[in-house]
């Protein structure tokens, strides 16, 4: 307890200045605000507003403070409380008075919402590129996986056998849903709110454009007032990491069913497992029961900045602040959680041979059964209902589909002939043929679908 | 407390027969659910699984039960579980037997999962319809107060004079990355899962083309097990709609600051407040308040369904009938938030010598001397730290700032000359002319930019 | 999509009324208004601040208006916007301007806040009925399985044996901890706000411990700009419902998993699952799913009244009036699934031959043989690392720790004697005889306690 | 983004041990941890199931490691995974294979819940104690304000005069129903779990009292089940913190508005706020923006336990990990917060001046009038209306009330008599002279009774 007392020994002013200091998170924006002070310097010496040669003295400092940041040397110092004023501070410590210049023209408040929109494109990039490794790992166990059925659950009772392939790139639909909102919420992120002042704009003729060019943004804000006071773009990430974390617990809640005694139809690789040492036969999923948890954490941080964000006047207010560490969490849950998920995917190994004999049992062609019927000429809603009172019977009789004989069959539908005994595990999966249907066929196409984006992606990106 | 008593005297069956049902709420998926039917029996007759004789019947029986609920006369039955067994069960009521045949190559799953998608992208359209009658109402009080000048405020304190028009042209912003999300939500919306069946897809040879062309879709759905899994959808309105009524609810803020007595910016017109009768000079801003108040529900529906989806393994299981309340309610949360907020803002009155009068006092031109000293070649950093002196001595002499003699500026920086007294509110507003800036062409700008999209938008509509 | 463009033609002051009105929902405070102002007008009375027979006109017509509500004849009018307005037109309707003396000394607020309160009250006790009616159901079954023995899990992997009764009773505990937390909300429930006013207290001498007397609550409120301000006591409802369903909801996935295919240990009453009228084998768990899924919309009503109250300032804020739908909504939600909950419960049949038989599968007595090295004077941890050896050549020589030799067994140790062959599921339950452990003399004292807990509950209830 | 990428060049292994590791959070457990060992080991001894002097060596290894700990001389090392592990290493390289011996009798998950228990029990103390020094602040506060009249606000509008002594201890109820519920939640916390095992309890005669009695616990645990799977205490904590935070949002947004220059009611000390150097007399409240904006985080991390408890099967899941890191941000939160608030409100300075004379302004003083006319006889609803008529007639003449003759109040009823002048803003509050109301010897007694209150603490404290 003794680290939770000693909070009450400090001076106000002490306790204030920890509660209100942000560099214990947002030094991670020291890179971004240092790309963005340059390109802000650039334009100011364009513009003539400051000469070249201080333009060059303050990116040769700012450069060199750069490396400061990447080698750990730069000493953060609480007492200047933000990583801009650390910035400005050790700049001017560097190069003297022009470093003072730096500042003219902008705002902690735009300069800030600058740092948050740099460092978010980045983390974007680096999310869709982890999202798309992990679509790598489900492509290649889908293609060794073709020709393996397991049940299809609804209820998580089994319902129709379908190719594991098929049930995998479900996942991969999901995911690149999440691929297409994480660049949604790039274009909203990538606009440039530099020039914005502390919320009316600034007095000097500057050039918005060529700084919006010099660091990368696709535009400039259109309106001061709202570029300070705007976090949709944090909210639009915390969201998206949302949906992937929640596509991830549906997966990581398959992974552990079929990691339990009882489903049986995965091996995790060691790696990925934390075994009791005292019953070694004992894998316990743990990066899927963490993957799963840790979705609770992700909707957290979207709820606690939605609740931040309520009802604040525009413009800026201090509340805002708040954006910082819920989103640093948010990227590093899901990234870590995609690297992990991406290498026990790679690495699991499906017991076929318990998939396919499950596949078999119980009466999951009974739906095949009542289109039988229905290709027959029975309307379908009286073919499903004959065909449930069969299967009832089946059941009573303790016998398996196929192994009733034609006259049984015939009690419940005189359209029955001997071609019913073709109804197979293999011809009701053939017979879904069709986009989207779990007929071999359709899967290959959704697998070499599938390749293509990939393929396009890593081409787009050893281009960019 | 006696409604609450009632329900311990009800059997088993009738228990679990209202706790599982749907009909109370998806009644409301009627009218898409016909839509969809009809457009599957053409394409079951377009490929011959039935013929056109039976698809006429069915269509014309399905027509005539459009007209029942448009008209309030279909009787929905509770023991019948949900709107789909409804119509169902109410066409063979009509068409006899041939009314069997709908249901051939489809499933629950599918149906249900194409009628919330046909439903919300027409909720999604008319959503984006409220807004742009907000945005309409914006621009038009934007463009009669393009000469107004209110204090900007940072932290809730005056900081500095802005035009009333660029204010609030900061909410127009708001609204289009709202409407921006609503189209991508569209995007992921507008793909049909008819066909996917229960999970697998169906043993029929299907045209899922035809039928999405039907219903104005502008996809099919690529993976079957995906499609009857999917919610992502609903969330993503259900995120749209949250963060819409979060800057709502900003706004919201400001017509209650504003409408308060020590404010005292806006007077409110009668039919948006409920007076107290006993004091009459009261006019509370209940609209505003309940919006704000509001945004809280939308929140609450967005985490409902995230909790409801976290770890639920595939396909499709019961816990997502959770998805529709929820989405109904945010949806006509958002819509009349929306409409009441477009009659209020366009009645509302501002009373522009109140603020004018406010934007003059206190020491808002603070930024405008430090930048005055910066421009004559003082560093920023310390021509600000100089301006905070100046300002100060000001503050004790109880003097504002344009009191001052050149002799007292002097005194803080021999950079001080006769032409400081030319900074004035005018002067403040009108150096801030770059893209984004208060300044009055810079404003007009933005009016012009948001007339130019309306005209696009309602052209559009016109013709679609 | 026609009843949401419906809201389009409708006026201001129309969309306004239907903004803000409340009766839609506050309807079912009707009871409680009435009892409320009952109570009041006999304070009045008592005081002499109106007549005897005044009090007496008053009480028979709200009596008799409550006659209406309760038989269904009572005519809402939107327009009179809210339940108390309702009740008040309708009672000067009925007794004349006598009528107008009864909303004397007290406001909107404090009558708001009061008949929350009471209903609140009403509504915690019918809570706890029926949370006692589900621990009733789980005693039951677990009197009935006191010899079944089930695999106990971590990670969902099969870890230790214990008694099927053993783990249902630690539901018992759950919900004995949800019954205390409901008690503690009562205690911050009951306490009386009437007498609040507005916001600053009344102008008349009133006896507020006569009313809560009246009323039945057990103190009066100390400071009436809280009292009117104060909705926690909803707060703490809705949190004590979110964590009772995800009690509920955690079982429910027990029942969901057990259900399956693959655990197989239970079979569900027909009258709680829905079959499918094709696979009459498939018992889809959807009441389980349901509840499951539920526990979303709870979390989701405590999050959006959390959101509601963030930031308001004092006293009452229209804001507020958004406390209703939700609570009204947990309660209802929480009722029916204890009530659905408590019919599947006991209506469930256990398949004991299946869990004994998977119970003694695997190597669960690892554990067991560890504790068996040390207690022979290994210390634990190496007893541990010891145990895992053993059972790792056991599963490689693909033998049941029994089928080992004694000679294999000191391969691993020398302190393993004959008397390891004692070791069996049987003895690994009876080991645990201490407070809480899985020894059947411990369950049954469990048992005992829980019974004595209801029969007291019981006792108690059939007095007052 | 260098951090961020720095992930991809790891192996399997040390991502997954990154992933699954706790203790960059859990080292904070370190003490307590300690303090359970020992009294585990005290209780083996005194059960004979180690002996009296492997006893002191475990002991006495353990005190040399927390002090090490305290010291920060203790070396955590991640292979380690926990904090549990960390000690238990350090242990056995003390004090050799005795050491080997701590863990007979329990299991990781008895351990980790007996942790947690025993470090929310001192966090539970702290917070109490916290909540009590903002209590006494506003004592303070109040007591000097016991003649100070503010404008009471409904709607954010002014409505009746109260003292700011009554409205300041509306925050002293609500910390008293703070306090009761941490108190509420330190009854469900002060329950030992240890004895619980794995799940099914241990295999040994252990002495679960002693053990309780030796650390403080009230109960010991009923069912080694519930007891390794409850997370409820930690959730009622998080819960208990939400609802602290929304009070002080609601103090905090007041403080705010105060702080305006529009409502002017107050002056926050220098340490409290952060000026803007530039603009001196600019005092933005940070502290009171930061703490309504961690309102969201203390929201989200109860959100977040609750999203991963939803669903998880009994008994132990590795998901459960995850309620360590979002408990400690909500104490250090709450505690931080309560701490910088009582400092903020002890050097605040109140402008009397300026709110006795708004106190004065506007009209009301309405309800008294109606109170006036109700007392001669008026049905109050109809004194209601005819005031409204009244005052609505005064404003048009631009008069005060007190400013129109004794014929022009005649008009609107015959019952006003020249005492309607003596209705003051202090006959106003005088009047309201009821338990509850403003009237000052009323809220003298709310003071009263909240000095002793908080002296009995205090007496207790200094006991205990």
């Amino acid at each position: 307890m003794s680290q939770i007392r000693g909070r009450f020994n400090k001076s106000a002013d002490k306790s204030v200045q920890e509660y209100t200091q942000s560099i214990d998170f947002d030094f991670r924006l020291g890179a971004v605000d240092i790309l963005a002070s340059i390109a802000h310097a650039k334009m100011l010496a364009k513009q003539g507003i400051i000469s070249r040669k201080e333009m060059k003295q303050i990116v040769g400092g700012l450069e060199s403070i750069a490396e400061e940041i990447e080698q750990d040397k730069f000493d953060f110092k609480p007492e200047l409380e933000d990583i801009h004023m650390n910035i400005e501070a050790r700049l001017i410590e560097k190069i003297g008075d022009v470093g003072r210049k730096l500042h003219t023209a902008r705002s902690r408040n735009d300069q800030v919402a600058t740092d948050m929109r740099l460092f978010l494109m980045g983390a974007i990039l680096i999310t869709i590129s982890a999202i798309r490794e992990l679509e790598n790992a489900i492509i290649e166990i889908a293609g060794k996986h073709l020709n393996t059925v397991i049940p299809g659950y609804t209820h998580l009772q089994r319902a129709q056998p379908v190719l594991l392939a098929h049930h995998l790139l479900a996942y991969f639909e999901m995911l690149e849903r999440d691929i297409n909102r994480f660049w949604d919420c790039m274009d909203r992120t990538s606009i440039l709110p530099l020039g914005s002042g502390a919320l009316a704009g600034v007095a000097y003729q500057i050039d918005r454009e060529f700084v919006a060019k010099e660091l990368g943004f696709d535009e400039v804000s259109q309106n001061s007032i709202d570029a300070v006071s705007d976090r949709d773009f944090i909210l639009e990430y915390e969201f998206a990491a949302a949906l992937c974390m929640m596509h991830l617990s549906r997966l990581s809640e398959e992974v552990i069913l079929w990691s339990s005694a009882e489903f049986d139809f995965i091996e995790l690789d060691d790696a990925f497992t934390t075994g009791s040492s005292i019953m070694p036969q004992k894998k316990n999923p743990d990066v899927a029961e963490l993957a799963r948890g840790k979705t609770g954490r992700v909707y957290g941080n979207l709820v606690a900045l939605l609740t931040t964000m309520k009802g604040l006047p525009l413009a800026y207010n201090r509340d805002m602040q708040e954006d910082k560490e819920g989103l640093f969490d948010s990227i590093g849950t899901l990234l870590s959680t995609l690297d992990v998920f991406t290498g026990m995917l790679k690495s699991l190994h499906v017991k076929t041979d318990k998939t396919e004999s499950v596949a078999k049992q119980g009466y999951m062609l009974a739906t095949d059964i009542a289109d039988y019927l229905a290709k027959k000429g029975e309307p379908f809603r009286s073919a499903h209902e004959k065909t449930g009172k069969l299967v009832r019977y089946a059941i009573e009789k303790d016998k398996a589909l196929n192994q009733l004989t034609i006259k049984e069959y015939q009690k419940f539908s005189s359209l029955f002939d001997k071609d019913v005994y073709n109804i197979t595990v293999a011809s009701s999966i053939a017979a879904r043929d069709h986009i989207g249907g779990t007929a071999k066929s359709q899967v290959a196409k959704q697998i070499a679908r599938a390749e293509e984006i990939l393929k396009d992606y890593y081409a787009e990106e050893s281009k960019g």
